[in-house]
């Protein structure tokens, strides 16, 4: 893992043939840019990524006054194994970013930048050009910058074709802004929005079905999608929902109407919902207020799995939540319809001691 | 990979017993709040982290005008793969750590925190522990806070005992002060300081020597060190230069004396400290200034490697370099004395064309 001098990225630290090495920093440098906006101070030194909050600044409209900075880091898991069997790697990238930024917006927190840890067995310049091109497009989704990025070449750890990747996610809130679900409170209304698939969790469960029930990847199942083969059903992106919720939380500058929220990840919709309650609320979750995705009912019967594990693991529909007063429910139902998201109103808050009863 | 609800950290996601799951994040929590000052926000969501920057704050001495975020993301290599091999786990995160921050303070940047991203095998709570106990050492040495981190269990990516770890470091640096390197210039003084060891580059070629030269990793090589094995020597963490530099730096406080960084990794001496070299000058480097450290005599023997690969490699002996105005030279090698570095002059910068030359 030689380092390049004097290119503006990490990525430098291949192990190439320099040609190679040398397009391919090129190539991730024009994803980068695509992302950057007037805040990423230029590409001197490469050290590290360099990005300016918006104080004394003209160039930007909106200043802080208790800037709180929000950071997460994720992963997607074994949907990485699955992307490089099927050799679908140009939108693994926007799951990582979108496990990601997904988080950070439970916090009302604006995404930043993001960097991005790729692991590998050897470089080969167009499969890490495809990955990255997917981060990047998460990026451009997300509105932040891709700031930097690792790559490194271990081919003791990682077996022939094998890969991981992580993200880390930096954004912003008001500290007055920021979502604090301890004001989670009897009456409130749960609003879910719809998943775009099984986003980026659960694939160790799905590919024992895969083995299991010897399905083949490679041709349509027709009960769930008649265009798409199941591999490519099941490497859909994750949905991003960033753009949408602070639209949504611009909407109410004053009122603080989102007193909760919840990013629908390992331990399904119960389990993460859970997050966002305080000690003294439960919320009840209403399982008939929303279809069941096709894919997950023929995972479930494919694997022969049970209703509280299908729960458990997947997010069954429902990508993310949000805890709202109940005088602006319908409202905020509206704006998330007229924002390009499916919400359905799937239950409410009652008093209680910090569980969800999904019935 | 179950999120377990109400928890603060995204460790939670782990796949353990219950119990053992539980226990693990009570630790990690621990050893996390050790890291933890004012500025980070309690423990409420934890969906992401929360550090909150010093505007409108009594609490804090510093403010800035323009401040800029400075982020960066690395790994420490196959020295994981040598870490697993001998068990010696709680030193590897602070490799993590350093591998990370002296990145970022060669822009002349504060560590504000820093996550990390864990992928491994199966989860055994005591070895995370011992990974995650080295990660919040290395914080608390770089004056930063563990904010958050991921630890992802993936049995079909990582071998049985292998894992990878991945550090993500965010920190700020006033703009007017941030460390431009386009203002090295003919006349400057190139100073080395001591690394500690290897550091935490080169493994892959440190495994082929053992491997190829048979060497024991459990006994001591009387020649590099009679107290500590083999193995303990190549495992000697990286150091952190974060507390020497910061404070070298916050001693001028008007003149702009240190003109350029360069933390020595992959590509040695030379290709990083090209990295903060201008087009129109050249480094000399004089390389008999300091004593190459017998650890890496005895690889570059053992292992039958040409001078010129091993500086390629390798950072002989000086793990990171200031190029400092020349009538503060002396001072500066006399300040980094007294705060425990071993700083040596080793080249000066004179007109060129941006290379590195060693003689």
């Amino acid at each position: 893992m030689a380092a390049t001098p004097r290119t503006p990225l990490t990525y430098a630290n291949s192990g190439v043939n320099i040609e190679a090495g040398d397009r391919l920093v090129d190539m991730i440098a024009a994803m980068m840019r695509r992302t950057h906006g007037p805040r990423v101070i230029g590409e001197h030194g490469g050290f590290a990524g360099m990005f300016r909050l918006d104080f004394n600044e003209r160039l930007f409209q909106r200043n802080f006054r208790d800037p709180v900075l929000v950071a997460c880091t994720d992963g997607v898991g074994t949907k990485v194994k699955l992307a490089a069997e099927l050799g679908i790697l140009d939108t693994i990238g926007v799951d990582c970013v979108a496990m990601n930024v997904n988080d950070m917006i439970v916090q009302g927190a604006e995404p930043l930048f993001f960097l991005d840890y790729l692991g590998l067995h050897a470089q080969d310049p167009d499969v890490t050009a495809r990955i990255i091109s997917g981060v990047a497009s998460g990026c451009e989704q997300a509105g932040c910058a891709l700031l930097g990025g690792e790559c490194a070449e271990m081919p003791d750890i990682y077996a022939e074709g094998d890969f991981d990747i992580a993200g880390f996610a930096v954004g912003v809130v008001e500290l007055s802004r920021a979502i604090d679900p301890m004001r989670v409170e009897p009456g409130d209304v749960v609003i879910g929005l719809a998943s775009s698939g099984v986003h980026s969790n659960g694939y160790s469960l799905v590919r024992r079905v895969i083995r299991e029930a010897s399905l083949d990847l490679g041709v349509p199942v027709g009960s769930v999608d008649t265009d798409s083969t199941l591999g490519e059903v099941l490497l859909e992106p994750t949905r991003i929902y960033v753009s949408s919720i602070l639209h949504l939380l611009a909407h109410y500058t004053v009122k603080r109407v989102v007193s909760g929220m919840a990013h629908v990840t390992g331990g399904g919709l119960a389990g993460n919902l859970a997050r966002c309650l305080p000690g003294d609320v439960d919320a009840h979750v209403h399982l008939d207020r929303w279809r069941v995705p096709a894919v997950f009912s023929f995972l479930q019967e494919a694997g022969g799995i049970e209703d509280a594990e299908m729960r458990h693991v997947f997010n069954m529909g429902i990508g993310y939540c949000l805890v709202v007063r109940p005088a602006f429910a319908d409202s905020i139902v509206q704006q998330l319809t007229d924002l390009g998201e499916e919400p359905v109103i799937i239950g409410d808050i009652v008093a209680g001691s910090g569980r969800v009863i999904e019935r």
